[in-house]
């Protein structure tokens, strides 16, 4: 059944729906001008699953990550009608679906798109449920994949900066190889959740350039070959060809209509268009203007993903994945990320805390990261006398080494929390610095940055931002970055907009220079920085394995 | 007047006054076996001046500790009295008085003895006042006196491990030179407050061996030579003739008698025997029955000092001070030091707790030191995934550089503050190896390890020491030892026993083989002190420069 609104027509509207790690948010978008009518935010009532299994009182092993796909069909279900409603307008104004997703976050199922959780006899096994993109528990498998694939001298690795994650699609799949090679024989396909949620939507499994080729290991038209896969293991042989290869879509295209189905899930009408699946990040540069050669957008939430699109191709060390047509078809596009931002600074206001700073937030009507940060920017840069590695959660860029924790270099007896917490906001300003770095450093222009995301909340952080850049930054809204860049895609799929470049520059909306440095500041920053680098490449580089071994150790107390 | 008991009347006391941190302790002893009869501490009402001078707003510099001379006259008015009240027995029992102090921590003063600080027009002088032993300002000092004497090859260097420290007389009495030479020049003494303490008490001026040795620079009967303090600076070139050239006392000598006022100020009778002053450590060795040969003392308090006893002179880098007669007449005797212990975990706890720690304490009736411990210890080694460096302030042995601070490796967005504390403690612990590795790698052999200090509360801590340390630990009195120890050396003052070892033998009181390690866990140790190493030798040996940079940079973001 085709839409019964026109694309274009003033009153058209596109619902883009983003699933987070906690919780997916839907919003209503009007396909003119982008404006945002309502939104609506779902929680994942199983959140993350890095404990036990639903149920279970069995402990799942160290670094595993783990969520339900039922959760994230709540989202549909429920988060839809809800913006719907909120939005006040009739569902038949809707003429495009858009969505994207965390990546890799990536799950076996059947032929038929049925998550192997979900099949008797598979609801107690870890390697049945999809791994969420912080899962990191496969770290020798990536460190394997690396090292085979630089031992034969694969063409694709360099355009990985070299390292393959354990957070990707080759390095979860063989995990679960190794560990369950039932379920690994049982899963049909090995799907990223980006794509299998479009096949719950429209009822045919397509697969999208963005996450084949940043998070699998598709380049140049091909996945890896039978024979290095054999190489890593002669089970693995056939995992590209048995379980991911299928032709891929473009960003911005139509993957099918709305299917009877989802459309009595959602409420939404039958048949209207489903756009191709994306990333979270990587479908906001359509919300933040950021679509053309040298703008970084760095998505600044719990983690942070920076994409940059290119005219020139390059082969950036450290970076997660260059892939073309990956962010905007017919150019580059580029990936880096933290893998520990607002993560780092969560885990330290909520458990650092004494009694008299949640008081005085409390006193005051802030969080405490109001609170932290107001008293943190009353200093003098350096006044702390400390600098820490943002590596709590391991590092993504530019060292791709899940097996890095966090260090914090400097404290006295008169270190207090807002200084610890300056020095971890700091780190993670030093760690973008580094990425940006890594980037020019390789012939890769950065024109200019644009943040987004959760934290662009927090002036204190994005100050530190400018200043440690020595750039102006250009803001786009906090929450809404990649549920309206997932309603832009829809409206290219739906045919509102020529194309994505069209499209955003219609819909996306950006802050520019909004915050800007201070340039005696950064001069104080910079002297940080050196200190950074050097506890960076001592700890990261090879000068040290010290975090290594402790890592060792810890599992080795664990098991 | 002579007292009007004799030394070896079974009814005999001592008053022993231990001159802490934060507070004065008193105790009232027996002679004949060194029951404790009664005790009271007193409080500084000024505790540490670090921020401003009394009555004064203009900020002290980075590193600054002093206190007030009026503060301990307090603990003679006030607490002396009340220790005797206590006890419930006559002062005409009392048959001496011994008394111990931080150090170094020094004054300066005029000819009669009386503190710079209380001269009119010195009040708001910073460096009128007495320098507590953690006073650290002065490192630009110590390192000039370490790299002057290295150039010169002065002979007293290796016995303090090559490096003279920023606590010590000489670096404390230069930087009063360079900053407030005229405060210098008014000086007619700079005194040790050990030394100060007894010159109020008997009226006559003295000067032990024990800091003349240990914090001074009193080696082979000789001060350092006026050539080699002119090259310091040439206005230095008097500094140990004019302001600290005196005969000094052995160790359990008679100081004199109480003075008049002196009798008058605490209730005491006139006359009885006064010791020579001494340092809290080291005369705990007294207390804890640490006099021969072999056996180390560790009294773990805020810090932690290592004193031992041997008939070998040997050149531990990295040791305080070796000094002949230096804890008990006729043996070496060598001082090492953790300069923050306690200190560090006090920081942690009162810092850093979050509200459901503080709540979780109290609900159990306890300290958030003894929650934190229950919940660390009930974790496997190592599973905490982090090694510390317990440099919080500085790090006295066996790197002897003050400039260096804290560093925490291996954090993960599943740290905890229990995870962290342990952390901490184990640093402390792998600190304490270090110093006994260094001893007996220079041919100083450790038979034994007593513990003392406020620290042997705490089970989980003296756990972890033992199994670090591979050994079984002795334990001696939490709160009393150095106040014991004190009333020790007042009884061979008096007379009442013929010397330090055969009071001691009498007195002392220790718990031994009081906790005995589990070799279990020392392997899992010895893995974490591995990691400790490297970092160790890494930031405090010159493999890095960081703490050092970041130090600089705290200074000059301050100034």
């Amino acid at each position: 059944m085709a839409p019964n609104v026109s694309a274009n027509n003033s009153s058209s509207v596109l619902v883009g729906i983003d699933f987070g790690t906690l919780s997916g948010r839907v919003v209503v978008v009007r396909a003119a001008d982008g404006a945002v009518l309502a939104e609506a935010v779902e929680d994942y009532p199983h959140a993350v699953l890095s404990t036990a299994l639903p149920g279970s009182d069995r402990p799942l092993p160290p670094d595993t990550a783990l969520q339900l796909p039922e959760d994230y069909r709540g989202v549909l279900r429920r988060g839809v009608p809800k913006a719907l409603a909120a939005a006040g307008i009739g569902a038949d104004r809707v003429i495009g679906v858009g969505t994207d997703f965390t990546a890799c976050t990536v799950l076996p199922t059947t032929a038929d798109g049925t998550p192997l959780c979900e099949l008797p006899g598979f609801a107690d096994r870890p390697h049945a449920y999809p791994k969420l993109w912080k899962h990191h528990a496969a770290q020798p498998e990536a460190d394997e994949i690396t090292r085979v694939a630089a031992e034969r001298g694969e063409p694709w690795l360099p355009r990985y900066g070299g390292r393959i994650s354990a957070e990707w699609q080759f390095a979860k799949g063989l995990q679960v190889l190794r560990e369950d090679p039932e379920a690994y024989a049982r899963a049909d396909r090995w799907i990223e959740a980006a794509d299998w949620i479009v096949w719950q939507l429209c009822g045919r499994e397509t697969r999208n350039v963005c996450t084949a080729g940043y998070k699998g290991i598709h380049q140049d038209g091909a996945w890896p070959s039978r024979d290095y896969l054999a190489a890593l293991d002669p089970a693995f042989a056939g995992f590209a060809d048995d379980k991911l290869a299928f032709p891929l879509s473009q960003l911005g295209a139509r993957a099918g209509g709305l299917s009877a189905e989802a459309a009595a899930l959602t409420g939404l009408p039958e048949g209207v268009a489903v756009a191709v699946g994306n990333v979270d990040a990587h479908v906001t540069a359509a919300a933040a203007r950021t679509v053309d050669p040298g703008e970084l957008l760095a998505v600044m939430g719990t983690s942070t993903c920076h994409v940059l699109n290119s005219d020139v191709p390059a082969e950036v060390p450290g970076m997660c994945g260059v892939v073309r047509d990956g962010i905007v078809p017919g150019l580059w596009g580029y990936e880096a990320g933290q893998s520990g931002v607002g993560d780092i600074l969560g885990w330290f206001a909520d458990g650092f805390l004494p009694p008299e700073y949640v008081r005085a937030a409390k006193r005051a009507g802030t969080g405490t990261h109001e609170l932290l940060s107001r008293r943190a920017a009353a200093q003098p840069v350096g006044a702390h006398g400390l600098v820490a590695l943002d590596w709590h959660n391991g590092n993504r860029s530019v060292l791709v080494d899940h097996s890095l924790s966090g260090v914090i270099a400097g404290a006295t007896l008169a270190t207090t929390p807002e200084d610890l917490y300056r020095a971890l906001v700091e780190a993670t300003a030093f760690g973008t610095r580094t990425i940006v770095e890594a980037f020019e450093t390789a012939g890769v222009p950065v024109h200019g940055v644009t943040v987004a995301g959760g934290l662009t909340r927090n002036p204190f952080v994005l100050q530190v931002y400018a200043d440690v850049l020595r750039r102006p930054l250009h803001v786009t809204d906090a929450d809404q970055g990649p549920a309206l860049g997932s309603a832009i895609h829809a409206a290219v799929a739906a045919g509102a907009h020529p194309d994505i470049r069209a499209a955003s520059a219609a819909m996306g909306r950006v802050r520019r220079d909004a915050v800007r440095p201070d340039l005696r500041d950064s001069a104080g920053y910079d002297r940080l920085y050196d200190v950074y680098r050097d506890l960076h490449d001592h700890f990261g580089r090879g000068g040290s394995d010290a975090l290594h071994r402790l890592r060792r150790i810890r599992n080795d107390a664990r098991t």
